[in-house]
């Protein structure tokens, strides 16, 4: 009964299920299930899910359940265990595929090499359309699905690749040297998956060929696993815009709350720094208490303005749309965004707090110090990712702690200096 | 010389190149370059950039151009003419693919239907694999490339799809009925691209059927441009997120700015709201100026917890992990963890508070109003998103505005509130 229609599953279906199932459900819907359970479902759950149910399985269990999935599902489990598991688990497996899943685990994490699946068709250059589609009619060791066969020659070395219509349009004697295309787009097992994923999305590829340092072919990297990076690069993005580190939505509130902690520790740093540059002006507010009212609306302002600009500037940076020969115009147009609403909302925001306090002096004050912080606003949220992308730091990561605490600090400095000077407090 | 060097180039390449050169030289480029310019780099470019280069362009020179390209392409660039020369180009092209591209624009944008490419293979459920490859050998009128061929009834109903690997390993007289898969995920015209394109990263499939009301076959989702939504629709709430409208990295600088007003200006009226606050306790300020010096940490603190957990928010939502049925969990985990970091941080800043301003009772109270602060900002942070999804807003595009509104104000009243109640000023 339960075989049944838990068997008849997508194995995307079946990790949604597992994920809405409670810890010891999920172990014992795995044992229950058997070999019928598809282990490719832990492909599709968090990490903290993956590792609780692979934990609970001895290591000939897992080795049994690996020789079932593509090297690349495979390479993803393996990946997670610990050094002396995995290495139990790799002897455990034939000879072929032992070497095979060693290779990929031996490129670093997030590159093509370590994503790569192994399985592909490969064939030599002379051979016929006949002859390949015969091959691929008898031959029992395909890989589960392709869209594209390689042709190599006999040193592995990568000459060309044929896309399956290519194949299909073809005459039977025609040469595959006379139908393939000569691949330009190759990728280095080494290189970032990000990187490769935007191989693939530029050029519209179904997969693409990983070759290793001497330009032979190792594996391919399908375009299916390449949304699932596509998507992992812009959440990882948006959570580190946001301040979030690499948590899941099934951690623990511990595990939580402590990935929190760097962030807002570091903020806790700028938001003191702040508070010093009130500090300095304390004579001032005293005697004038409207500025501790307006005060959190200079910073404020130039903090969305500045996180405005640092967002499309982040982005830029990492679809390649922003680089060296278009720096200075992208820097020139966030100066004139940020000088102009700079003096929109300077215009704005001045007659409000005149009216508000009764004072000409107080709103012209605040609009000048609304203009600097909106400019600083600008340059900040463009200078600092470019900054911190042009010394390999990841711009996601710290821009945004760098830009409010520059918008901050100055707007702060701005409103309560020019007010000090002004009125002429000491 | 031109022709050569840039007839070789790939679609996105030419596109790229596009975007490196200035207005005048774009149109001249497109006028050099005559029958030998791929259109199809049009669909890579910023919108204005396309625009401009097609505004350029007299309307039989355009129905030219978008007879040489899929149908989703040509639909990409007619979708942004206006009415009259949209009905003008159409006008101009052969019946056939005319009534084509209306159906694609009679469907809304960014639903399937408007992205589907109407070129695909269909055969009959009773031809062999032979019938079928012979068919795919002499026809000339194929799709350009294809990964999928499709099975229909006279109707044109969707029967079922045939991968290419799948005929290619199938004997010649075998039915296609026999090796086809039932098309468990064909996609209605009407749904949102986000949601198909979901359906096609979930199963990994390479292409999936598009089929109007009456299930009949309309065309074929491609999951090239499942890559490009994938990422526009992850673009685009990061740029929500980071209150950025839909401005393109080519603007110029006053169409940026005034794209970036609206939500400065939401943040403006919050911002007066949070100042609104202050006034009411500007009596306690005046006593003790060190409440002004420290507010911001307080409010600032809240802010960025809120936004953490905010961002997570979000994502879930985007992603359909979070729906109702694990939404209780997540409430209260993310209560935990600001009660958690509330406390930790509390101690921490109530210490440094305490000794910088060498006042125990001002430790106490910033100490108090952080956890409170926290913890409300935990609340906001996951119930904002959620009420406003369910509500069918998109969560993307405001949560960050309410959620700050309410640290500050949250913030504000509780640090501001404690300290005029306990040092009990009138
Ligand atoms: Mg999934
Ligand atoms: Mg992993
Ligand atoms: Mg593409
Ligand atoms: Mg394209
Ligand atoms: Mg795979
Ligand atoms: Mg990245
Ligand atoms: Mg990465
Ligand atoms: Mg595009
Ligand atoms: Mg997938
Ligand atoms: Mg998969
Ligand atoms: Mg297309
Ligand atoms: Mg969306
Ligand atoms: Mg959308």
């Amino acid at each position: 009964y339960l075989k049944d229609t838990i068997g008849h599953l997508h194995e995307s279906e079946l990790g949604d299920l597992l994920e809405e199932l409670e810890n010891d459900q999920r172990q014992e819907l795995v044992r229950l299930m058997g070999d019928a359970f598809d282990y490719t479902a832990l492909t599709e759950v968090d990490e903290a899910i993956r590792m609780s149910i692979v934990d609970a399985m001895p290591n000939d269990k897992i080795a049994q359940a690996l020789r079932e999935l593509d090297s690349d599902d495979a390479v993803y489990i393996l990946e997670d265990l610990d050094e002396e598991d995995r290495r139990e688990v790799l002897e455990k497996l034939p000879f072929r595929e032992r070497i095979r899943l060693r290779r990929s685990l031996d490129y670093p994490e997030e590159t093509a090499g370590r994503r790569m699946q192994t399985e592909f068709v490969a064939v030599p250059p002379f051979w016929t359309v006949g002859q390949t589609i015969d091959y691929m009619r008898e031959d029992e060791d395909l890989p589960e699905s392709f869209a594209q066969i390689f042709v190599i020659d006999p040193a592995f070395k990568l000459l060309g690749a044929v896309d399956l219509d290519r194949i299909l349009r073809a005459k039977r004697p025609e040469k595959i040297e006379d139908i393939m295309h000569e691949t330009r787009h190759a990728i280095p097992a080494e290189m970032d998956q990000e990187e490769a994923a935007q191989i693939i999305e530029q050029y519209d590829l179904l997969s693409a060929a990983v070759v290793d340092s001497n330009d032979r072919l190792v594996g391919v990297l399908t375009v299916d696993d390449v949304i699932d990076i596509v998507q992992q690069e812009a959440e990882e993005d948006i959570r580190r815009l946001g301040g979030v580190g690499d948590e899941e939505l099934s951690d623990k509130v511990l595990r939580t709350s402590r990935s929190r902690v760097p962030w807002l520790a570091v903020n806790l740093v700028t938001a003191f720094l702040a508070a010093t540059v009130i500090e300095l002006f304390d004579a001032t507010i005293q005697q004038i208490v409207a500025l501790a009212v307006l005060m959190p609306i200079v910073a404020g302002m130039g903090g969305n303005a500045g996180s405005q600009t640092m967002t499309v500037t982040v982005r830029a940076l990492a679809t390649r749309n922003l680089d060296f020969r278009n720096s200075a115009r992208i820097i020139r147009r966030e100066l004139g965004v940020g000088a102009i609403n700079g003096v929109v909302f300077a215009v704005l925001i001045g007659t409000v707090a005149g009216l508000w306090f009764s004072s000409v002096d107080i709103g012209g004050i605040i609009a000048c110090a609304m203009v600097v912080n909106m400019i600083v606003a600008a340059l900040a949220g463009i200078l600092i990712p470019l900054t911190l992308d042009r010394f390999g730091a990841d711009p996601a990561v710290s821009s945004a702690v760098f830009v409010t605490a520059v918008t901050d600090v100055v707007g702060f400095f701005a409103f309560l200096g020019l007010a000090t000077w002004w009125f002429g407090v000491h």
